[in-house]
């Protein structure tokens, strides 16, 4: 499905391609991987939030973080999953990232689907250490989500920066897949059906700021929150 | 974090509890923690994708799936997972729901959070083999997503029925976790700091319906579709 809707990255390839593992072949939905390192970034520009599957003695535990990146690199709070990883250095772990762009409504229940953007790294994940390297992490997941918050809020001072678990995980092996277009039973024999079909897309938006309760009436909303009510999110 | 804006919804129990496993007992962000069952059905009622850990040789995967729900269970799509269930049945898998509702923008970088409500469930994925079961699945899936459209569309038959993976989960193991409301440190010292704090809420929307190009225009939109376009979505 979806595969007259994507199209073909490669000749905007700029960067070094991803790495096709074993879990990164695209086994199933063939024509919805990506191959294309910009594709990564392209979805971990759009996306805020990514799901960590991180390996416990019962089974994987699957914990929502924030994020930031940087070309090879994506940086998540650690805290959930901090204690499960310690238990096991070095293991593997996965993390992904969704956007949801969509319903796709076809005229066959069969053939519906959703409009989104997705990316899965596998990576082990390395706990930072390294107090400028923790600085510089945590200003990638603060820029990511609220771009010029970082210089405007206080910054972390030596007991909050220790107290704060930060990991990292390099992208390198990473796995991409895209849906995105109408459905796809236009040329079926469904389509005698004379049923509606099409696209029911999801957007969202930054809402009005909402002042602190206990905020002193005579403080100012700064420009860079300002700017971003209204705007769309996840659109990279 | 979140203390003071998480109401105790024990007042409010209308089923019996979730359990309180080794996992599920929210040994961090405590407040944050909800142990009503009612508290893990909003959640579900208000998320449209769910992320699947399922454990490989090589580590966790963490796939994106449609889901749906009743009392004690949830559906989802298993076409991605179930090559890794197949190679390990009974394996423990953990399914989480997240909804980003918006920052919480504080007065130092420390204290910023997210609001969120996310629920986490552990549990055994059971393949769906049964037609009658799975159809009424796959329904819920449907229903969960484009309420009518189940009705509308051309409902499955036998043969696209038998190609449809569909897995389940029980939620008697489920840990629901809710941040909301203003940030947490208008207590403290960087009050004084004179910085503006508060929240910038997201909200999501289903956007105007897009026909699918091929379809005829004499092929009127159902109602049940154009009473979402505008409505937000995640709002349960």
């Amino acid at each position: 499905v979806g595969r007259e809707a994507i199209s073909n990255a490669s000749s905007n390839r700029r960067t070094r391609p991803l790495s096709g593992t074993e879990r990164t072949r695209h086994s199933r939905l063939r024509e919805q991987g990506r191959t294309d390192r910009s594709e990564l970034e392209a979805v971990l520009r759009a996306g805020l939030i990514a799901h960590l599957g991180v390996p416990t003695a019962t089974g994987p535990m699957v914990v929502p973080t924030v994020y930031g990146f940087e070309p090879h690199q994506v940086y998540i709070h650690g805290s959930v999953a901090s204690q499960s990883l310690a238990e096991r250095p070095g293991a593997d772990c996965c993390l992904t990232v969704t956007v949801l762009d969509g319903l796709v409504l076809a005229r066959s229940v069969f053939e519906h689907a959703v409009n989104y953007r997705s990316a899965m790294i596998y990576a082990v994940p390395r706990v930072v250490t390294d107090p400028a390297e923790k600085l510089a992490g945590l200003r990638l997941i603060s820029e990511h989500l609220a771009p010029g918050q970082w210089d405007y809020a206080r910054q972390p001072n030596r007991k909050e920066l220790a107290a704060t678990r930060l990991l990292v995980l390099r992208t390198d092996e990473a796995s991409v897949k895209v849906r995105s277009g109408p459905p796809d039973d236009a040329d079926g024999p469904d389509a005698a059906l004379g049923l509606w079909a099409g696209e029911l897309p999801l957007s969202a938006f930054w809402q009005q700021p909402v002042a602190d309760p206990a905020l002193s009436a005579s403080v100012t909303l700064p420009p860079h929150i300002r700017a971003m009510a209204g705007k769309a999110a996840y659109s990279g």
